[in-house]
């Protein structure tokens, strides 16, 4: 550990500062949306005759799952062994890591179905806007990753060497994915936003709905940025040009 | 030289392979949208009494510019090193980051200025999407790094152990700011497709249009992951964990 820190170069208070924050920020983003769609959308429902509250579940269970849930198991095992390596086990954090991925997947697909459920019920198409085709892309990249890494690291598991050569990938594919869900959020607000401020709805557009779909959009944004460098290898030995 | 490529355990063939992938989709996403812009929406302009074809420079141009000059401007300082050291020397690579990122940055401002324009002259309000938020956002972003760059790698320059410790940072908040320009690409053809999808246009949702335009954002997203893979450090040393 001692060793660590020393080639970390002090990148203890950085990687807390940013943890911290991070864990602020997603408390706040899941906050965000659930008031979106209880106080202005009118609540959220997986069984309804208003179809519009089936759509709802879709926000805020793909935010909690794929963002926030993920957030959270990312930090758990990325950002502790440096913040208080001395309180939880590498094997606990590892668990929860593995715990808190696949309880993300659960939400998440439970958010892709209350979709599919609101546009078959309203007579919507499916799979035709950009959000649609990246969003199957990455639950399917993050359920394949979470698979593999499962049989890579916890059972059966792969031998050390392979192991030992496989986790900066598992930690680099997983960042990508992570952004890939934060970004797809992006196109998620705007495209909802942008629907209801056409016809017929034609919210205002800087009015206080509008405004606090893009500040949830820019908590969630921001919250992927406090992510990677709360996780991020920022190391300087690497480098022999200036 | 060969203890850098020691320490970096083959990653010389990664690095060339997605290092041209990059520059092939980077091709792929020009042709792209200037074929779309050009063949689908009638051509681009930034005078016309047709206010379209002033908006049409707008996605031109900034994909041009923050987007594939930009993952070029990368490429040829964060790349080459690994894959062809001998041909070009530090310097040259070092000057051609900075030229390129500096085109990169004209580019965008330009076409910014072509959709505030647009917006001015066809009497449609600026800045309320969220497109647009972090569009600003990541211009100015790009602008503040790009200068602070210069400043602390070229003229005057700052101390080497400034530098050294600085050179990291530089290359993650940059592939960071990289990342927010590759997604706000994403929201704006997003955006403007789900316009077009909505009336007076109601341009059909599986057309070839359509397709096209969802096409050309996955090529961009896919470029923006090819320069990550390009560019990451990927070093198994760091981890004491598996």
């Amino acid at each position: 550990m001692q060793q660590l820190k020393a080639r970390d170069g002090g990148a203890g208070a950085r990687v807390a500062a940013f943890t911290l924050l991070a864990h602020v920020l997603a408390a706040a983003a899941a906050a965000l949306v659930l008031f979106w769609c209880i106080h202005f959308r009118g609540g959220l429902a997986l069984r309804s005759h208003d179809k519009q509250l089936i759509f709802n579940a879709h926000p805020v269970l793909m935010l909690l799952g794929l963002v926030v849930v993920a957030a959270e198991a990312i930090l758990c095992y990325r950002s502790l062994p440096w913040a208080t390596p001395q309180l939880v086990s590498r094997d606990a954090r590892k668990k929860a890591h593995l715990a808190l991925h696949a309880v993300g997947l659960a939400l998440g697909g439970l958010g892709i179905y209350a979709v599919f459920k609101f546009h078959v019920e309203a007579g919507i198409p499916n799979l035709y806007s950009l959000h649609s085709w990246i969003g199957i892309t990455t639950i399917s990249l993050y359920a394949l990753h979470w698979l593999t890494a499962f049989l890579t690291f916890f059972f059966p598991g792969a031998a050390p060497a392979t192991r030992r050569s496989a986790v900066p990938w598992h930690a680099l594919l997983g960042l990508l994915i992570f952004a890939l869900a934060v970004g797809n959020a992006q196109l998620g607000f705007l495209e909802k936003l942008t629907f209801l401020q056409g016809p017929p709805v034609r919210l205002a557009k800087y009015g206080a709905e509008a405004l606090l779909v893009n500040f949830t959009a820019l908590v969630v944004l921001l919250l992927g940025v406090a992510v990677v460098l709360a996780t991020a290898n920022v190391d300087s030995t690497r480098y022999t040009a200036m």
